[in-house]
C-alpha cells in the first residue's frame, strides 16, 4: 500500500514526498537519505558555489539508489553553473526564484527533469509555458525565501491553472496531515523544507536545528535582514521567513544601512559559524508547530507517507455515513 | 450521505460549512438560506448598531427553520449588545477579535454556543479556556479582518492545542477541495467568508460582488486604510484584507492622516454607498481565484459539501493502491 500520484510515477517514489534544496543545509546526505526512503531528495545549490557542490553532488550521486536531484536559485543561476550540476546526472533539477525559461532546453536536452517553483499564478503560467514537468506551487508560510501567497488557496488556483502538469504544496506543511491536505487540494505531492532542517542529516549548526524543535509558529516572520547581512540584493518579491531574534530587530528598517557595513557583516558570518541563533538566521516555517524532535530524515519520509496514507484510507468511514 | 463531525452533530447540520458573519453582508436572509440548506448562517453584527441589526436578527428568526447565530466583534461588544442580541434567541454566537471571557458566561446562561474566532495559539488557548463550543482558526489570507498566520500550518496547531474542542478552518476556503483538505488538517469543518459574499441573499453593492468574481487573490492585501476611512481604530494584531485599488493605494502609509480627514472620510462614505469599487472597500479573501461566478448561497452549500464528501469517499481509490 502507498500512496500513487503523477508525481510518484513520474520518478518512481514510494511517497509523494521532494525534500526541498535548502542552501546550506540539504546536502547530498540528507538527499540520498530521502531519495533511499522512497521520496525526492534535492541537494540545495544555494548561491552556485562550486567548491561546496562538487562534494555534495558526488555525495548524492554516491549514496543515492533512487533518483534524486538537485535545485537552483534561478536569478543566481548561470548556463555554466546548469552544466556543471547536470554532469552529475541529476534525475530532476528545480529552479526557484527567477524566470526558468532560459534554462529549460539544456535540461530537457540532459534528460533530466524540470521542477520549477513558483509563488503566485504569473509565475505558474510561466512555469507551463516553459515546460516543467512538475510545478511547485509554495506559500508564503515557508521557511526561507518565498513571495506573499498563503498555500491554502495558492494550490488550487495553481492546479486549475497549469493541468494537466503535476503540482507539488509546500509552505507550512510537516506532517501527514498536510500532505493529505495538499491532496484533497488538487496537488500530486508536497515538498518539505524545515521539516527536513530539522533531521540529523541536514547540514547547519545543531543548536540551529534545536531552535526549530523549540519554536513556535508565530516568532517567525518575513525579512530581508538576513539577507542585507550577506551582502545578497534579492529581487524584491521575494523576503526570507526566519525566527526573530536580537539581530532581527536591530537591523529591521535599517537593512540599507547593514548591507554597506562591512564589519557587522564579518561579524554576522562569525556567528552563524558559530550557530549563535540570536545573531545567525534561522530559516524557519510557521510549520514548526508541528515539530517536536530531531528525526531521521529515513523515517520523516516513512511516517509521514504512511499518515497520510492513513488518512486516506479512513477518509471515507471517519467522515462521511 | 453526508459528512459528519463533531460539528455537524453539535448543530445537526447537513454540511460542516458555516458562513463568516461579515459585516454589513451577512443579513438574515443570507444566514437563513445557509442554514436552512443545512449549514450554520450567521448574522453579522458587525459594529453594533442595533437600527441595523434588529431587522436582520428577525429575518433570520423567521426564515430560519434550523439553528442559526450571530457573529460580533468582541472589542466592539457590550454586555447590553449581548443581551440584545441573546433575545432574539440565536442558536450560536460567535466573537472575533477580542478577549472573549467577559461574555462566555452570558451566552452559556443563554443556552447558545460560543464560537470564538481566533488567529493564532495564545487565542486559541484563551478561547479554549473559557470554554468556547468550537474554535474557528482563521488563516491570514481570509478577507476582511484577521491576523497574520496562514490558514495551512495555524488549522492542524491550533487542533492540537485545543483538543477535543471541535475546530473550523477559515481563510482561502471557497470550494470542497478546501473543505476536504481542512479536514485533513484535523479540522471539524469550515467557516467561509468570500465564497458566500459572492452569492445573491448577501447584502452589498451589486459592484462590489462583481468585483469578486473578477478578482485574483494576488490582488488582494491586509490594510489599514479602510478603517482609517472610516475613522475606527481596531487593534493592532488585525488588519483587514481587501482588493487594491486607488483609494488604497492613495492612502497607504498616510493612514494616520486619512483618519483625521472629514472631508475625504465623507467622500468614501459616499463612494461605499455607490459601489465605486475603485474607493471603497471590497474585502476579498485570496481564494477569490477559486471563484467564478455569483451563486445561490443554498447552491453553495450543498455543491462544496457533496464536492468534499466525493473527495473524501473516492480518496482510498484514488490516491491509493
Amino acid at each position: 500500500m502507498a500512496i500513487k500520484s503523477a508525481f510518484t510515477e513520474m520518478f518512481g517514489l514510494e511517497h509523494p514526498i521532494a525534500q526541498a534544496p535548502m542552501a546550506g543545509v540539504s546536502g547530498g546526505r540528507l538527499a540520498a537519505a530521502v531519495s533511499n526512503a522512497g521520496g525526492l531528495g534535492l541537494v540545495g545549490g544555494g548561491y552556485g558555489d562550486p567548491e561546496w557542490m562538487t562534494p555534495q553532488l558526488s555525495l548524492a550521486a554516491e549514496e543515492a539508489r533512487r533518483p534524486w536531484g538537485v535545485g537552483l536559485i534561478t536569478w543566481r543561476a548561470s548556463h555554466e553553473l546548469l552544466d556543471f550540476v547536470l554532469g552529475h546526472r541529476p534525475s530532476a533539477v528545480m529552479l526557484s526564484f527567477g524566470d526558468p525559461a532560459p534554462y529549460a532546453a539544456a535540461i530537457e536536452a540532459a534528460g533530466a527533469r524540470l521542477i520549477c517553483q513558483v509563488t503566485d499564478l504569473r509565475e505558474a503560467e510561466e512555469a507551463a509555458a516553459c515546460g516543467a514537468d512538475v510545478i511547485v506551487a509554495q506559500g508564503t508560510e515557508a521557511g526561507g525565501h518565498g513571495g506573499g501567497r498563503s498555500t491554502l488557496p495558492l494550490v488550487p488556483a495553481v492546479v486549475d491553472a497549469v493541468a494537466p502538469v503535476p503540482v507539488l504544496a509546500a509552505g507550512g506543511i510537516a506532517d501527514g496531515r498536510g500532505l493529505a491536505a495538499a491532496l484533497m487540494l488538487g496537488a500530486h505531492g508536497v515538498l518539505l523544507g524545515t521539516r527536513f532542517y530539522a533531521s540529523h542529516e541536514a547540514l547547519g549548526h545543531p543548536r540551529v536545528k534545536q531552535r526549530l524543535v523549540e519554536a513556535t509558529g508565530e516568532q517567525t516572520e518575513r525579512t530581508r535582514v538576513f539577507d542585507a547581512a550577506r551582502g545578497l540584493t534579492w529581487p524584491a518579491a521575494y523576503t526570507g521567513r526566519a525566527l526573530r531574534n536580537a539581530f532581527l530587530r536591530r537591523w529591521t528598517g535599517h537593512e540599507d544601512e547593514l548591507r554597506d557595513n562591512q564589519p557587522e557583516q564579518q561579524a554576522f558570518r562569525g556567528a552563524v559559524a558559530d550557530g549563535d541563533t540570536e545573531t545567525a538566521m534561522v530559516w524557519a516555517s510557521e510549520g514548526v508547530d508541528l515539530i517536536s524532535g530531531l528525526e531521521r530524515a529515513e523515517d520523516l519520509v516513512t511516517q509521514i507517507g504512511a499518515e497520510a496514507e492513513k488518512l486516506l484510507q479512513t477518509a471515507p468511514t471517519r467522515w462521511t455515513h
